[in-house]
């Protein structure tokens, strides 16, 4: 059976916006991820169905917009490494595309770091898990917050097959991103007591220590002193800022690693 | 309020067994997160009043068997850190006691190591982000499967309050546990080349490297030699069995570390 080119497929997948709507029929929007089309086929078929006044939008990776291309005339290939591994599909189906013709309004592609921070947010405040695919939805909102201001927003998550490895890694590049884990790469003279001084500050302050390395290679350095990179957990951006500030207070130069 | 020792608070926590059993009323026993009894209060006499066959079994933390105490008349002191967090309660509401010496059968305590491995499933295969305590009926199950075993049981997983960071360590933790991430010690020649046949057999073998780190100062090895602490993510346990014997055919001798 084929994924999305097929009537019984984009009927099934269509139950869902109809149970969605079953629920609440109010919604100004549905967001749609889209890979095949199958999926949004069904969706704003049965949407559109049970209320005309709903706008139907497509959400593709930007790596793989061949809705995008489509609908505005354009040719803009389609590869590469995407979160959104699900919809990285770089050619809509016949089928699927006689529908999306009639009943989608509109498409929006996403980035990964937009997607990244939606699989992040939906585990940590919906305690759901959902794949990079599933979460597109969720990234346009984050992605085009103005836009869908003041709208009611249906979002489909279509999908949790997301590795868990990727998921750890996600929910730690989260808590780096809000300021609450960091690593500080602190450049100190290279004799005793130094690491003492910087530990009874985290102490101190209740920042918890998760790793130390010590590096006395790098070449930027004369030999007298070592780099310290330290990783703590702090509550916030504010806290970790007054940490800096009382470590670099004792002589004690800081850098915050790979921030962005 | 009082979170448990209070009439409003076990009336509105028995609606979640009113609501699993209109949905599904023949399960044979029902499994409840026992703290400070609030939620097995409500739930047992909700399940009792609407099925009399199904047994009621409340789970506590290990460490905070204060129910257990009770009915087993024990005096196990209630104290230390666990994952169950929202059920470390030392001793139960007297509101709820007079309901659950009523309406609950039994009383099972789970391990921190089952409720870490039961939280890891419920992402992985239900995906859904459960906190520790919520995840208690789950690690009896894991801890109890015997006695379980051709029952219908129903499983209340009563909060998703976790921290980002422990939820990304568990998932961690169990990837390294079914094999699937393996820290592996080896000791080699300190000299040119030597990484080169390691990281090669990874390649051949298809095995992510996920993080190289060197040692020269183990005092356990001669100066001539090096260690090297490689971090691989496989397929499974059989296919880390053979990278481990591809590398050991190259004379490097190779330990796991931190094996369970």
């Amino acid at each position: 059976m084929h994924p999305y080119n097929d009537l019984n497929v984009i009927a099934g997948q269509g139950t869902i916006s109809y149970e969605m709507l079953s629920d609440c029929n109010d919604i100004d929007i549905l967001l749609v991820p889209v890979g095949g089309g199958g999926l949004i086929a069904g969706c704003s078929l049965a949407a559109k169905a049970m209320n005309q006044n709903i706008k139907v939008i497509g959400i593709e990776s930007e790596l793989y917009p061949s809705l995008t291309n489509i609908m505005f005339n354009k040719k803009i290939k389609c590869k590469g490494s995407t979160l959104a591994e699900g919809i990285a599909v770089s050619e809509i189906g016949q089928i699927p595309m006689s529908f999306i013709k009639n009943f989608v309004d509109d498409v929006i592609t996403v980035s990964d770091k937009s997607i990244e921070r939606a699989i992040a947010m939906l585990a940590e405040h919906e305690k759901v898990v959902v794949e990079g695919a599933g979460a597109t939805g969720l990234a346009a909102l984050i992605q085009n917050s103005q836009k869908f201001k003041g709208k009611k927003v249906g979002v489909i998550l279509c999908g949790g097959n997301i590795d868990s490895k990727v998921l750890s890694s996600i929910l730690m590049r989260d808590l780096v991103r809000s300021g609450q884990v960091t690593t500080l790469t602190i450049t100190m003279p290279d004799k005793p007591g130094q690491l003492q001084i910087i530990s009874k500050i985290c102490a101190d302050e209740g920042a918890n220590v998760l790793e130390v390395e010590h590096s006395r290679f790098a070449m930027d350095l004369s030999a007298s002193v070592a780099k310290l990179n330290i990783t703590i957990e702090t509550q916030n951006s504010e806290h970790l800022k007054k940490i800096i500030q009382e470590i670099e207070r004792n002589d004690l130069p800081v850098e915050i690693e790979g921030l962005v």
